[in-house]
């Protein structure tokens, strides 16, 4: 086919003359690959609508002849379904609490959970480099097994190539997946407003400190564990408890919780006011991100959701997430203002009131 | 999540301690790293109903709740959803007739169609190689845009992830794809019976062969173009002329109409006769398969499609296909027999019988 070429490159070459591992990181210059250029390369006018962040769902009309048009409407008794991908490039493989088989049935998972859906089929794409031990594909492969059956997800279809040694990096794994939208659920970054309250299920930052302790060999008393988890079961009690009142759900994986925030504020022009004291986080971590010079608010998550909801229905969502098991230590961490839309203040320890911005760079390479 | 590890591995470790490039070649080691080790693995009692090739379909039930229960019935009036995904490494990332970003397009397009599905909803996933050119991550992702709309469809999620300079090889591209399956179609390699003829629709081995002359530096008089192209246009117009009559499509992708034709005899269990005379094929690849020491039956194809149907609708179909520009070439090719199930025999030019058995080792590695 032919293909017309020639479009200027929508990001400055003379900036970025090549991809950075700044690229993949989950912040700014990420934030501007997918803004500048995959979005504006692959939208029509549904699709911009669609763009919320990295996951995007969307509706079919279902008739007697198939399924056929895209819908967008929330029609009750219409179903909706949720599409995600993910690739996943974690290094090391092998780390505390999961490896890359288990993250990349979680994160696929969650993305699907985070649209409200409840997720039921994955795919799998395997990107070999010649040389994996084949007993540690077979680890990885059992431990996605485990992970899918634990989430109640099927994986239904795959694929696997193999590049030559040296072309890649053990193992690539890519996870796309569709869940299905109950009717009357509305989840979108967009509907973040004024006076709702912000909760998230448990301490903050543990997969990166715990997969940065593995690369750096740095000990513990105890292991620092990743907080990989599949969500699905939580967000569905949340869901339950909450309704209509669940306005946002998100999972702050790279670029962490502040990044989240940010793009949420961004796309809902709201402003995000969090208590820094509030904030759960386990105290090895903590010491963790001060050696390493990190902050702990950028740090990646793979079993936190952040939960944005009316202030009226908060104090039934608190209970009914710290009756599930992954939302034992659930937290209100902060609140949506009208001032200062776009923007996220944190309110420290001692008082002060300071930006959290968006992530710049990169801060941790391969979290994910 | 704890993972119950330590179940032998199911790949005889003495035999192949390692990945090779032949474990992702499409033929007789991809095969057994599929069926011993994905299959079981992901398997239950319904996946393993679904699994016919690469490309497994499933269905939903509709209600009014939602989208609940898997169901394999083909209920009329019960749209099915098929799903796929297909990893992209091709190298060299640009060669004549296309790029590994309409590769990506038509490669899952065309996964889809086979399952007699109408693509609708593309997923892109990227894992960057840092230091690629920013130029040319603009070019193939215009290029996808070019090929996503020309085919139809719409890609509506993606992720980017960027590796270390040195741990990938410039651009890997994930795409999983939904399509629609109107009701009343029922493809499925099972469904080829004896008597039933063999169509393909238009000369074999080009996108290998193309692939490798960039490789090799091979200089012909005019250039030898990949066949890359959406079938799913083509698709429609075999279906609305083959209706129930069309039992099987399928993609001889990687490992050629050779291993294609050995997995459906297998999964159908019937045996197959090819015409050599029949076999249409550019006179220039042909030459270059001689030069290279490839047999063209077993040499990728990525703008083609095996078709398998009805004694009694053959000819109309065949007419229905030269009638598409994809289709002008259209060949009836052979036949199924009931003799020596699981086989694929052909008949040479000068009238012998040979078998044509799965390829087995790595031909060509990184054609797709």
């Amino acid at each position: 086919m032919d293909v017309s070429l020639g479009l200027q490159c929508p990001i400055p070459i003379s900036d970025y003359p090549t991809i950075t591992l700044a690229h993949g990181g989950g912040g700014k210059l990420s934030q501007m690959l997918v803004e500048r250029m995959f979005v504006p390369a692959f939208a029509n006018s549904e699709l911009e609508a669609l763009h919320d962040g990295a996951v995007i769902d969307f509706g079919f009309r279902i008739s007697d002849f198939g399924l056929t048009e895209p819908n967008r409407q929330s029609e009750i008794g219409n179903p909706k379904l949720a599409f995600s991908t993910d690739s996943y490039v974690i290094h090391p493989r092998f780390f505390p609490g999961g490896d890359i088989g288990s993250l990349a049935i979680h994160g696929t998972v969650n993305d699907l959970a985070m649209c409200g859906a409840r997720p039921l089929y994955l795919s799998a794409g395997f990107i070999l480099e010649e040389g994996l031990p084949m007993d540690e594909l077979w680890r990885i492969v059992q431990s996605m097994a485990a992970a899918a059956a634990a989430a109640g997800v099927r994986i239904v279809t795959g694929d696997t190539k193999v590049v030559e040694r040296g072309k890649g990096d053990g193992i690539f794994i890519n996870t796309a997946g569709i869940g299905a939208i109950p009717s009357g659920i509305r989840i979108s970054p967009k509907r973040a407003r004024p006076g709702d309250v912000v909760l998230i299920n448990g301490p903050i930052a543990s997969h990166g400190i715990a997969i940065m302790s593995v690369r750096e060999g740095l000990e513990f008393e105890t292991t620092l564990e990743s907080d990989s988890a599949a969500l699905n079961g939580l967000v569905a009690d949340i869901l339950e408890a909450g309704g209509e009142a669940v306005h946002v759900l998100r999972d702050p994986t790279r670029g962490g919780v502040a990044s989240s925030l940010n793009e949420i504020a961004a796309q809902a022009r709201v402003g995000f006011l969090l208590d820094e004291a509030s904030i759960p986080i386990q105290e090895e971590v903590r010491g963790a991100c001060e050696i390493l010079g990190f902050d702990p608010l950028y740090v990646a998550n793979e079993g936190k959701c952040l939960v944005i909801v009316a202030r009226e229905a908060a104090d039934a969502l608190l209970t009914a997430m710290r009756g599930h098991p992954l939302g034992r230590e659930t937290a209100v961490i902060g609140e949506v203002v009208a001032e200062r839309p776009g923007k996220v203040f944190l309110r420290s320890r001692i008082g002060g009131l300071r930006v959290v911005d968006m992530l710049s760079g990169e801060q941790l390479p391969r979290i994910c």
